[in-house]
């Protein structure tokens, strides 16, 4: 198995953007080849959900690959729900790794907020276990549920929930790219609108559009993929053993920092998925970068502020970069690079390793990704 | 990069089916795990062109482990439209060859039956470039002009092309798997349904449901995995060089066959996507298994029929075997397994290197897959 390097690096802004899909897509795209000085890749992985019912076009491997010029250069589409993106990476990783390409694109995007937000609901509930579905669940109920869990099981305060999503707004301020650019105070979140008991609007990320892209390589470059790991769960949530930990982030930790051949405690600096507040919580533990149950306080504490010992999030999260599905995958890893690379301005933090982690579904299908600076 | 074996092969009967499309995955899967004697894969491929829309369900790798009783098998989804399932198998290719994953399950499949014709076409026109659809487009109307320039240029005659869908048909009435068990007459195909001048009703593949299923390992077993091939084209036709070849299968098998290290002289069996009677004459030739200009009369003189030089969708093909999508690229290489494995029977052919080719979209994304037993 050869080497894998991430040559090169690129996002659009994330947030209400009148572009179209594919222009998105394409923007990122380009930006990641210029980052890596590469005119024209040896294939293309691209990262979308579901094209088909969010901007009614399929075929969409081969619909970014035309429009961005490279309708000869091979191209195929990758879909684990909301965690595409990551599953993308890996694909790309998996080519190159083989020694079957020597450069891989790897995009991903998604465009919603053209629709309004209870059929963005209902489509993104078509990952949801069908019995389930059918007696009301949407991702924020599910989520409320987990939650109401975590509170009771766990000792989770409102406080310690709502500071994840202080902290993330509090980076994101300092994230260009990001969706939202305002500094939100814990008790804002608490009297933030009800979305589904007891997760409210802004412990819950946003609807938003966007695109990120990487570029992979078998030639030595600044940042080495130095382990993946997938990890999988049933699709009913409520045939888990148990609802404030997620089997599939634990097992793609697990199978990540195997590859990588060492263990969290190198891990200086990580994305998590953030779809919910508590999500970020239970990841700082499923992964074991926390003990059990110490992710709340360690966030109250500041441990995974900017300055903290492990900032969490430094580019906004899903909550406050924003999480355009497909995309979100790759835009952590795109955070990773430039912080590893140094390329993080105005919320730089000293790391030369970097962990992302990524939610398919209802944590159906996590991933977890390992870079460092050799 | 290691060694790629097909370890198992399994499918459904494909045709109009009751059963719901996770059913039919899991019957093409358990049977392709039973071939290949494995009780549990390191990994599943799950290939399934547009089931949200088709089907109402997303998040479909995780639909199918789960439904398997498999969910904490490491899963994800591969789309590249109608040649999603040669596509699937490149994706586990990869991982089997770069030493990722040591036995990987392919599965595709599609379920469109209950929906009706209109319907069923609109969703596959989702992969035809958006201008173009804009003016009407369909996949048969774009097949039509394609057979008009065909016949044209090429000087096809009607009777090399009816002649397609006969021998396909009388092929599929040796193969209880097939979609359709009746033969036809030449002349029945020139008196059918006009669909797209000049293409008939019997000229196209009809509707169908069904899954199929492999195994690759690195173990060795008694088919390997010679090379694949992956070859595009821009999403428009109207931006092509010409319409009477595709760029995108030419390119596939210069790519398979470099990877084989041998040339198309080798092939002794070709399963063909003949969604349309002229693909499978243009594929011929595009592929190099017949000279430039020829395909139409070694048609007509049996060649490709299965005592032939070169026997020729010896399942039936798409025309009548039946297309069901997403399933139909390991369809064809099941049955090339089957075939060089002795296990074709009633329909069995003399080979040692067998050809699977894929098409997606109107030619954007092809595949060409070499098999052989060593």
């Amino acid at each position: 198995m050869l080497d894998v390097w991430v040559a090169g690096v690129g996002m659009t802004r994330i947030g209400r953007r009148s572009e179209s899909l594919r222009d998105l897509m394409a923007e990122a795209a380009h930006a990641a080849l210029r980052d890596a000085g590469l005119e024209r890749p040896d294939a293309i992985v691209v990262a979308t959900m579901n094209p088909e019912e969010f901007v009614g076009d399929g075929n969409f491997a081969s619909h970014v690959a035309t429009h961005m010029g490279l309708a000869e250069t091979p191209s195929l589409r990758i879909e684990t729900a909301t965690a595409s993106g990551a599953a993308a990476f890996y694909a790309g990783f998996a080519e190159v790794a083989a020694g079957l390409r020597r450069a891989v694109l790897v995009v991903g995007g998604e465009k919603m907020t053209h629709l309004d937000t209870p059929r963005v609901s209902e489509l993104i509930g078509r990952s949801i276990d069908p019995y389930e579905r059918s007696y009301g669940a949407t991702m924020p109920a599910l989520a409320g549920l987990i939650t109401r869990a975590l509170m009771a099981r766990a000792a989770v305060s409102p406080r310690e929930l709502a500071h994840v999503a202080v902290k993330n707004h509090a980076n994101a301020l300092r994230n260009p790219d990001a969706h939202f650019q305002r500094a939100i105070t814990v008790d804002e979140v608490l009297d933030s609108r009800m979305v589904a008991d007891p997760l409210r609007l802004l412990h819950c990320c946003p609807i938003s559009d966007g695109a990120a892209a990487v570029v992979l390589t078998a030639d030595r470059a600044a940042v080495r993929v130095a382990g993946i790991g997938q990890g999988t769960d049933t699709l009913a949530v409520r045939h888990r053993d148990t609802l404030t930990s997620f089997r599939a982030s634990r097992a793609a930790a697990s199978a990540a920092f195997a590859m990588a051949g060492f263990g969290p405690e190198r891990v200086a600096l990580a994305e998590l998925h953030d779809a919910f507040a508590p999500f970020e919580l239970m990841s700082l533990e499923d992964l074991g970068l926390v003990p059990a149950g110490k992710a709340g306080r360690a966030t109250l504490d500041g441990e995974t502020m900017l300055d903290g010992r492990l900032p969490v999030n430094s580019s906004g999260g899903l909550k406050a970069r924003g999480h355009p599905l497909a995309a979100t995958g790759l835009a952590q890893i795109v955070e990773c690079v430039w912080q590893l690379t140094g390329r993080a301005e105005g919320r730089q933090v000293e790391a030369r390793v970097a962990l992302a982690q990524s939610i398919g579904g209802l944590a159906t299908n996590n991933w977890v990704t390992l870079l460092e600076t050799p």
